[in-house]
Parts: C-alpha cells; sequence; structure tokens
C-alpha cells in the first residue's frame, strides 16, 4: 500500500499569494546555544503551501469557518484527473470531455501547474491552469463536493471571486496547492486534514493519497 | 464508519507551554472593511495544540528534522489504552498491567488529562499525566514506533529531556495534545498529518481516528 505525499513543503522560499506576507519559520530555542531543546516559531498565512478554503474566506458574514468543515469529505475516495500541458484553464467543456467517473465527489485536478513544484520554481506564477466560473458550475451540478488543484488558487488569477463564490456557496471544500507530480491519474483515498483552527477562513494542511 | 477528531481547536485561548509566545490569529484581509477575501495569519509555535516532535527537538544535530517523519508510521493500526484518574505517572510497571495487545506499534494513551480539553482548562496544567523515563524504555522493548498523549507533552513538566531524548533516539515518533475524551479504549486506525515544515523540531497536526 503506497502512501502519496501530494503536499507542499512550507518554507522561506515557497511563494505566497502577491501581497501577502512572506512565510517565517524561526527558531526561537537553540540546543547549540544551550536550550534544552530545539523549537521553531512559526509565522505565516493560512492560505500557504497545501491548504483548504473555508466558506468565510469568500463569503463572509456567518459562514462556515475552517474547524467545522467536515471530515467525511476531507476523507474518502478521489478521482484524480489529468489535463495535457496545453490546457491552459478548466471550463465546463473541458470537464465535460474528462471523463470523470460516475458518482465522483472528489475531484483533484493535475496540470502542469504541479511541474513549477516539481521544479521549485520560486516565483509566484500568475500565469497558473484554474477552473473557470462555468467550470465550478459544471462540477457543483456534477455532485462534486470537494475539489483540489496543483497550485495556490483554484481560481484564475485575474479574477478569484466568481469561482470561489460559487463552489463555497455549495458547499464544496476547496484544496490548493497540491504537488500532483508524482501521482498517475486514477481512484485513489484521499486523506486531506487541514489544521483545526478556530474561526479561520482557511488552513494549511497536509493531504496524502492512498493506492486503492 | 465513524471518524473520531482528537485534534485541539487551535485558539488563541490555547494553553502552550509555558516561556512560550502565545498563539496569535490575525485577520488581515476584512471583507467586511472591503477586502474581496477574508485571509487569516497565524503567529504560533511549532508545538501547539496537537502536535508532533521530531528527534531535532531534542537531539539536535543532523537529527532527523519533521517533514521527513515516515507517513506510514504516522498512519495505520493504533492502540487506545486508557488509565484510570488515580495513575499520575506512566511508568514501566503500569505499563506492564495495561494489557497492551501484542505487535502494537502504535500506541495512544488516554488519561484524567483529557478532561483539561474536555472542560476547556485555560491554564497550562503542570501537573498532566506523563510518561517516565523508564516508560520509555518499556514501550521502546516492547516495540512501539509512535506514541500519542493527551497533554502537551510526553514527558513529565519537572524534567523533560530523559523521557524525549529515549523515544527520539529510538525512533519513536511522540505525538502530543491529543483530545481523547470522546474515544473508547480499544483499536482504531490512526490518521496523523503533520504540516510538512522544512527542517523544522516539530509541526502542528490533525489527527483522526477511524473504527476499525
Amino acid at each position: 500500500m503506497h502512501i502519496y505525499d501530494i503536499s507542499l513543503t512550507i518554507s522561506e522560499q515557497l511563494p505566497v499569494w502577491p501581497g501577502d506576507p512572506p512565510i517565517r519559520l524561526q527558531r526561537l530555542q537553540k540546543m547549540e546555544e544551550g536550550d534544552s531543546c530545539n523549537v521553531t516559531h512559526l509565522n505565516m498565512g493560512a492560505h500557504v503551501g497545501t491548504h483548504v478554503d473555508a466558506p468565510f474566506h469568500f463569503l463572509g458574514g456567518d459562514s462556515a469557518t475552517v474547524e467545522s468543515l467536515p471530515l467525511n469529505l476531507l476523507t474518502g475516495r478521489v478521482y484524480v484527473a489529468q489535463f495535457p500541458d496545453d490546457v491552459s484553464q478548466i471550463d465546463a467543456a473541458i470537464l465535460q470531455a474528462a471523463n470523470i467517473p460516475p458518482r465522483t465527489r472528489r475531484l483533484l485536478f493535475k496540470t502542469r501547474n504541479s511541474a513549477y513544484w516539481e521544479n521549485q520554481t520560486p516565483e509566484f506564477m500568475t500565469d497558473f491552469v484554474a477552473l473557470t466560473p462555468d467550470g465550478a458550475e459544471f462540477l457543483i451540478h456534477r455532485g462534486i463536493r470537494l475539489v483540489g488543484v496543483d497550485y495556490l488558487s483554484v481560481a484564475p488569477f485575474a479574477d478569484g471571486t466568481p469561482t470561489h463564490q460559487a463552489l463555497l456557496q455549495a458547499g464544496v471544500i476547496i484544496l490548493e496547492g497540491l504537488n500532483l507530480s508524482q501521482v498517475t491519474p486514477g481512484r485513489y483515498s484521499l486523506y486531506c486534514l487541514p489544521l483545526k483552527i478556530d474561526g479561520a477562513d482557511g488552513a494549511p494542511a497536509r493531504a496524502i493519497l492512498i493506492g486503492v
């Protein structure tokens, strides 16, 4: 039984969303300076690296925050769909042709984005492959309950609001920042476990796939 | 198939190790102030709430850091042992009498500590139930590869070094800060997924149990 780690490594070199503060990992206690143990301190956004978005991220008000996302959606059977490198956006037409198996409830998209992680591209790339608003509607009507993408946003860089709002309003969990470079398309079991952060709009997560 | 969430909720009210900076969750972008989305920023130690310790925490030098902990130890069959409220430390004699099933590789201790989480005790409690150094040796000789406890350290408050060093030197993964108040003793499948933080001595984790 092979475990695929589809999570990004959190480091100060990991690109973050433009305008967000950079990731800071600071060692506050150091054995080499006489402390009894080493202790690292974390200073980073809730949406760094591999992470989930909660409804509160783009809906606000009294919408659900990340600690309440249902674990029985975050874990379970998943389908990894792969798109060729010339696909620059995932819209309804592309999805219609993608042969997503019936009864799929969790869906991850492997695109050319994964090569950014494989190559450790240090810059934030604005031309990442993303889901269009009509692609989001297609998924909602197909009964998808969790969608995962291999760059830092599910939505196109130019305008993130419509895709995010459509998915979150429909109760679809959004999983972003996956590295799918080592995974072939097909069926797996997903375990996506975000930190349980009180009242937050999102949370960093560790996500793994297990072959079925 | 029931999923038990044995993770603590990370909030500014969660007690942290004495001397560590408090947890800060700050919303940097606010829809109610005109931002297009809500974005929370995290400022906290790597050993807050439910978390794992890597060898580098107490061994230093070139010992293993948290991103390299093996996922096939962090996930898999686990046994939850329960100790009565009058047990104030877990030593070799207590463990000898605990009827731990043969071939157990992952072991969680449910003690009176879990009531601190159930009751949302806001203070850091120094009298938590912990594993003594001879208890650690007992587990190592029994072939335990992951041990989990229901307060913020596996080791007694007065001196954390011997228990941590024994376990980490033997390659035992330490999982701390579990809330086992809703779990009955017995066998489960554990999925403990710590954040994959580059070069860190530990990492916050989400941990769940699934009935087997």
